[in-house]
């Protein structure tokens, strides 16, 4: 039986692509052999490439002016490539230190080159995003880093900053679920495995005039202008995972875009917060209102006790990776595109019943 | 019908491990999800990760002492990371210029620190590989950069140096299908998608001792130390890739072990060499005998013509992607891990009736 998986990532991925991947793992579209099996020069797989290249571009509506990139390593290696790419001689990194991500994202960039806090959320315990007159932005600051949303602390930014300094996104777990104001950015990255596919692919969105201005003096893989300058190509590419994320965008196409992606998530997300708000005190989060995660939600019930037995007991109903994040505790409902509305319905179904045999 | 895929890599893979990942690939072993749903901190999940560590460790007969990461970015990244790693303060980096890989690993070194040519196939046209007494190692040298197989010249060591400082070896094209002396190297890495499973997998193996004294000053990603210290999960890993190239291992397993890969390649690339040698001059390889690759047979036919018709009538019979690399042309026979038997022996009697049609 199929579970309603909650996970904070990797994540439910729509059943429908699920089934055309395992139809054609054996045999390709007739080629005698699987995807995973072909050459990245191949033509099938380049008509995979360039189609979920393609589809990404549309259905993001990246602009024209971008370069999309197919990396491996994660965010996390965006971690290190954004400031080996983007910081010249006498610059510096600003970074909004806003939670799990964002920390991860300076220290990485701080033992690179030049980078520190312009906001730090730790004082108020990562319940919330900065304001825009909290942004403190140095002299030769080169960019301003933002973690659009928090994953393990369940808080997004409900509008991007727009602090005089060119913006570099980490979106990896709203991928493809918000429309973005494309011109104060220029880097967006993320990694697939949340709202877009399998683990093993990050997706970096450059302003394709910054390659000819970004560093050449380094390895190949750590360059940007390099896997510009071959398509994602300069290397046997993660094929699986780009064929996936290809279908997947497809996917997303049919129920209507990124737009429609956005209201899903607030519409679904908005149940579960009303689910809170009506429920007297028993499920509490611990977020700004104004900057609760439309991906995910993070809640507590009254005691410890209490919210390891609703992550029990859900799972016995076949609702599945509700623990909070070790570093956390808690309640965590990830709620990312390919979930159900179904299965949305039955965590909140599932949380009245929880409280009114516990409340 | 399924095709033998001579492709030099991604490339074949077992048959069976193909159908096993399809019937599991909706529902992971009765969990309710695919594996590609699931989180890497999962115990499901763990267990995989752990058994293809495991199954690495005992196929390939890697020392107790040495520490095996899953790491993504192909060798392209470890281009940049064995030097990022491993040169310290006034050390520098001896490379085998050896072919197309020789030559990228020691391009991407010298982007990042001093690394030098020990000796450079290029005069020879890349037909072979050097003999001991000419490689030429200079003080301060902290390792020497060995490609054990060029997959596009169809040139292999046939055995390693010893040249007094320790190797570091590219054994992407070769990985676990042929014993190596452990003693002798610091690192060894590959991509997997050769021998072992899909794209998007390195697999790199660091002498433990080294841990403690790589740098430590860099963004996580680019640090042995980090991954290892958290078993190559410190992110999402690829993890799709690792899960097949499991099975792959396992299947490794029950033929024998690297030992019975060793063994197999020797005779079916032999196969095809003696179908070259007792041709009449009719096909050629233009590597030195003492130097024939066991993975990749490079050969050619007596005009370029005939190399084309070739790989076209083959194509017909159900033999594909015998075309040589578009940088030197001519017909490769890449003979991996999991082709079959059944493909070397149409191979072998395809050369016979085309010699017969042609000759």
């Amino acid at each position: 039986m199929r579970v309603h998986n909650f996970c904070a990532g990797p994540c439910t991925l729509p059943l429908e692509v699920l089934e055309e991947v395992r139809d054609e793992l054996v045999d390709f579209r007739g080629s005698g052999m699987s995807l995973i099996e072909m050459s990245h020069r191949s033509p099938e797989y380049e008509a995979v490439h360039e189609e979920a290249l393609s589809l990404f571009r549309s259905v993001f509506v990246v602009p024209a002016d971008r370069t999309i990139l197919f990396l491996q390593g994660g965010a996390t290696l965006q971690f290190a490539l954004v400031p080996i790419n983007l910081l010249g001689e006498g610059q510096r990194a600003a970074y909004v230190r806003s939670g799990t991500w964002g920390k991860g994202a300076l220290k990485d960039a701080a033992a690179w080159g030049d980078a520190y806090a312009a906001w730090d959320g730790e004082p108020v315990g990562f319940t919330r995003m900065p304001q825009a007159h909290e942004l403190e932005i140095r002299t030769d600051t080169r960019y301003l880093h933002v973690t659009s949303n928090e994953t393990i602390e369940g808080i997004r930014m409900a509008s991007f900053p727009d602090p005089g300094v060119p913006l570099v996104g980490d979106l990896s777990s709203e991928y493809v679920s918000r429309p973005i104001p494309w011109e104060r950015f220029d880097v967006v990255y993320g990694g697939a495995q949340k709202n877009l596919g399998p683990a093993g692919l990050a997706v970096v969105v450059v302003r394709t005039d910054l390659l000819e201005r970004v560093r050449t003096d380094l390895p190949s893989y750590l360059r940007y202008d390099a896997h510009a300058a071959k398509d994602s190509l300069m290397n046997t590419p993660p094929m699986f995972a780009i064929y996936v994320m290809g279908k997947v965008l497809r996917w997303i196409e049919g129920l209507g875009g990124v737009e429609a992606m956005a209201e899903r998530a607030e519409r679904r997300s908005g149940a579960v917060y009303d689910a809170i708000e009506t429920s007297e005190g028993f499920y509490r989060s611990p977020v700004d209102a104004a900057d609760r995660s439309h991906m995910n939600v993070v809640f507590r019930t009254p005691s410890d006790d209490l919210d390891a037995a609703f992550v029990k007991e859900a799972e016995g109903g076949g609702l599945v990776n509700l623990k909070g994040h070790r570093s956390v505790g808690g309640i965590r409902a990830s709620i990312y595109n390919a979930m159900t509305d179904e299965g949305v319905d039955a965590l909140v179904g599932f949380m009245g019943t929880f409280r009114d045999a516990n409340g």
